[in-house]
């Protein structure tokens, strides 16, 4: 089963695709898709949806996975969020790949073992469950984080 | 030219289409699309992007209008609201229609001559500018206002 890892943001969305096959995880490919806080809102998000769609059309995953949103208390942060996350849960969905939500404190006690682990230790024990891996930053190793939860998490 | 007018939110988004010829408005369609809160967020943005995507078929407007958001201050309601807003963004900028925000003091001011005008008040005035009109609703109100703004802000 393969699937895919995502942690939304307008400057910044985060992916990462896993494999599991029976109980062993393997890391197939983590990115960020960027958008240049210059341009037109309406064209960031068309340019998250499109670098979207081409990493499910490339991956083909059998569902996706996104973190329950930690409400920001600057408001214009979490509109911003939010817009983006609109155009992140509308693609996977629209591709007919099912999209699961983890609340971040599950997602930290489901790779590191803690609910209060910090980046680092996030990316340090990615690192363990997928020997090798390269992280393309840390929206990406979010990503992949939520993405392992998954694994986790299903049957 | 033909403007639509768009009032995103998660459980409505209010839609509306005009035609300015000249100095002249007149009023072609307005609606609502409504989505059940019982349905899981992906597919409720789903449903959004795709009614939203047969008025655009429908009535090929040459540029949209949205309102500049007034940040709600409930968080969940920020992102609800920026989740539905993202998707609309998104489907007008993917059908290359260009879109203009205005900020919600600027759409009652230019509807209604003042920048503090109620709900009633922007609809009477609505009908007004454009006789024998019929309201889908609020929300449609407010996107046919921002309509409005847009066709008295181009040249």
């Amino acid at each position: 089963m393969i699937i895919l890892g995502l942690d939304p943001g307008l400057g910044t969305t985060g992916w990462g695709v896993i494999v599991k096959e029976g109980n062993r995880l393997s890391h197939i490919d983590n990115g960020e898709i960027s958008t240049d806080a210059k341009m037109p809102l309406a064209n960031r998000l068309v340019a998250i949806d499109e670098k979207l769609r081409a990493v499910l059309d490339h991956f083909k995953p059998d569902c996706a996975a996104v973190e329950e949103v930690f409400v920001n208390k600057n408001p214009q942060s979490t509109l911003k969020l939010g817009q983006a996350r609109g155009v992140v849960l509308l693609g996977a969905a629209r591709n007919r790949t099912p999209v699961t939500e983890y609340a971040a404190r599950l997602v930290k006690k489901s790779v590191v073992g803690t609910g209060k682990a910090d980046k680092d230790q996030i990316a340090a024990m990615l690192r363990v469950l997928m020997p090798g891996l390269k992280l393309a930053g840390e929206d990406a190793a979010d990503a992949l984080a939520v993405a392992v939860t998954h694994a986790h998490h299903i049957r």
